[in-house]
């Protein structure tokens, strides 16, 4: 991997970097190089396809694009660079991101966006690991490793169920 | 009824407990024995096959499914299993549950989920014993008996509205 | 399992037969009996409410109760009936049956319906025979047979598409 | 009009009180005698049958019938008496009451059922009043001195706006 | 009853007629006497405004009103008429009459519509009559009838799946 | 008015003509100069940007903006041109059009899109004539003609429905 | 411009004017002058056809109407002026303004209301000061030095988010 | 790039081919290696569960999957691999595919699925040729050639509306 950032985050607002903050959590966590940046394609559409036209030669592989309502950021930065684009639709205004969803999923042919959940900034971030992980060996190691330690937590998780009847290897729990 | 538990309740997440303990409540209400257990169906596949494939041999008789957004787990387990399979869609993420409703109740032919409403966990024991009954005499007095108490109980509290106006069988309570 | 039919398949209008119909063939196919009948909750309540009073002393296990719109039909069935009711939400107005699918699986706790997929007439029967298989050995067999032969037909499907690269087992069928 | 109620405001649970007492308020503002019932169509569906029944025959013109959810109970009424009958769905549970006005406005021909908006109880108390006036003169009037008074309070409130320009019928008050 | 027309039709758009003349055939066929007009909210509305106001002092008891889209004709003559206006959303342009349901029944408190099914202008003809039944004991008489001879037709209609398995009073047409 | 055109008619994709042309004739029966040209968000986005950003010193006093699913064409042009932008959403892929108005309305503060209906492409050139109104005293004058044409042919339209019972001004024609 | 008020902004009820004087605000800021009244389409029909029928010749040129639920009132403006109406969906009641957006919209062809965003009023004075500027220099040189200082807004914001990596224009602040 | 596919393109049931079959095609104009199966989450888990998990392995680098209603073929491929995984939402059943949109977008933290439109295969696939563009310089110059290409394609089919006023980049088209 470049010595530079190699996903770039991007969100229409400033008000939404609590929910794409989470993104860059993840990428920290893994270790993996990304910078992030306000880039409107309403009110900043010159600075959005500057953006995007050069992100591939300034290094980045992946960009995650976070906006809500009608929701054209994913879209305006698919529409100047061929890299793979991820959409994270974020819940603002009145409709529960029902429209951010459908402005970011709704792409017409030939100039696609890869959308995750609604407000699902954190799965943007696993997903751009999951692409890079075809390139990367080490981001595989780092995804499986990931799992591996989600599926442990999960299972102390459970146990702490135990009055309830908790475990799922175990049968010994249930009511009588 | 065997000794060990016949109803199986199942979530995705640890964090659908304060909704799907109150399938737990009325079974254990019901003198009913089940057993609880987190089992996601993207996060624990391989521990919730498992689950489902040896349910019915380990004494189970209904499974009781809850699980959110994607809401993929009532369906994994009727894909390992010919046992009768209950989906509890939970309002998790920003749309209200309506993301859960679908993906738990709009089945491909042949792997049926017996869906019931957005948080429903409660019903979701009802209909479990509604099932036993066509097999345990016991658990149809039971649920005989629950129907009539609910029937006195919802009398009695209409009793609380007499200012109001009240009673269904007095028509003494108009206002003029 | 008795000599009358255990399955009751019913409908709320003459019209929703085209879709109901499937319920019974599937019944046929596995050998289940089931008696089918039309029994409007708006229409034709207290022949519902009867059929529904006497359903379990007739013999009946299981009843599969369709309609459209404001579908009040399997909830009526269920008000007056412990039996497990499932509930097929069928498409029919202006509104693809989402009318009927609310309609069906958003009951009050204590009343449960088991809804299956809008028109999906034939999962009510599956679901009816996991229901039943529960009780009844025989039943559990047809399931695993049916499944089984389901497999082998979807394996056999897939081969139909060898020109395009076909079989799941076979990775020599791709494009270069 | 005769001695007792002449509306009956009937509701499916007691939690449906702080919704449905606006209807008792508009009518008791307005003088019109009302009863006012808990009459859950799934669970004392006998009773709500009964009360629908005899309705008429006990001096009953108009029916107002609140529920949530899969809201039956307008239906359930509609079904048992050709009263006009009036539903008012009511938000519950996690679908903002859409479930519910589907549920109470879907209904097949021959069995109306007036559907007034989400919540909206003082707008079915509005709409029986409505009714009533076609054949009581005095109603009429109460309902003409009714619109003419909220027209005035509109007028009033209009007037509280006149540091940001307010009234409809000066132009004076523009920013400038 | 006087001896003109009791009941005005009105829709916002001739094309509205192959709906709204269903409304018409059910007066017709219980001896219900009617109007029927084009009267466009949006097109027409002094005209709109002039029906509504004269319609009780023309005689008229009930007003029918139908539209599309964005349907606000039924509102329109509700703010202009405290007779009872029942509005029949018409499923016109491209979101399967949602946005007439929306637009008929969310009236504001005091301005009721009384809202049927979406295209459901029969039910709008039987609601009206409900609402007559209050006043003329004649359509009481011919609604009781209508209803009798419903039950009557949907039970011969029954009679003809007897090779399915038909009556809902027989048990003799099962499967076996 | 200037000798070249003063509304510009843009649509994401040659397949939006059949609904687009609409806007043509209308602004073509009122002598309105129009051009215009397919000019997608997403496959031309340069292309774009630069018919917005010269729009308003080419003479254009208002663009029309036509697009399905995710609707960004509108959005696009209000991102580059303070001329006033009326958005068309079109229906096109599997939604009904409702992401095209989702995707078009929802727009951030300080970058408006003036939206009509779905397929509305008719009012957005009835629109554009209210615009250009404002300042061409000829054009009040064609919107009054034609707001005056169109009651007269509706009266007539009405007229075709004598046999049903017709007019609005006259009540001769009731059923009795 | 004339000495008065161009702008109308109307709402349909007093509860509506947290939202609708983001509207007033942002012409206040442009200083351009408008007026502000409440004037409901059901409450105060006369009073709205009244305005709406000499908003034109009272100098207004362009009126934003913001209403919510069954929103009538831009359209029953639109319906007797030919002036430009800006209709604003406003969130009231239950279902989170999409019955407002829908009745706004969704006009039939020949009286076109312009829509913005749900609540999105302020959007609306934006709009309407793109329409006064076809015709107003100085708006147009307005409506640009708000564009200008929006965007330097924005950009001085990003600053703020250095910590996180910031700007758009650098790249020294990624994570490594 | 290896020898074998290393794409693989799997779909719920035979029926989504003719959806699917765009990925493919897409994919061989590209040059892109592929295979194509179907593999159902309900009907074949163990096969669609050993799919996943040996993909990686055998030189996959990217999935896409296709699948209706209660969508859950992609997100079980995602709970067994670490790959990207690109879902299409097919549009099957009664609702439009929204179903199957939901079902696959809404996925929990850390299984990500790559969402692309309903019915959308071809975006599928150029998102998976923009993710091999990362890795393989060949693939990126295939896509800029193909941007390229629909541009030009695009520009001609301008061409074809001359009559109607065409060609973005001349003026001399409009109507007078």
């Amino acid at each position: 991997m470049s010595e530079g950032p190699v996903i770039g985050i991007v969100m229409g607002s400033a008000s939404d970097m609590p929910v794409m903050s989470r993104a860059a959590e993840v990428l920290r966590d893994m270790g993996i190089r990304y910078e992030m940046k306000v880039c409107s394609a309403h009110r900043l559409p010159e600075i959005t396809a500057e953006y995007a036209r050069t992100a591939r030669d300034r290094g980045l592989e992946v960009i995650i694009a976070g906006a809500g309502m009608a929701a054209h950021l994913a879209g305006s930065i698919a529409a100047y660079s061929t890299l793979p684009v991820i959409g994270v639709p974020i819940k603002s205004g009145e409709l529960n991101g029902m429209d951010a969803l459908l402005s970011t999923v709704q792409m017409p042919s030939g100039i696609p966006v890869a959308t995750v959940a609604i407000n699902g900034a954190a799965n943007g971030a696993f997903l751009a690991a999951a692409i890079l992980s075809i390139k990367y060996p080490e981001v595989r190691g780092i995804l499986d490793a990931y799992r591996l330690k989600a599926k442990k937590l999960l299972l102390e998780k459970i146990d702490h169920f135990a009055p309830y009847g908790g475990r799922c290897e175990g049968l010994d729990n249930s009511y009588d």
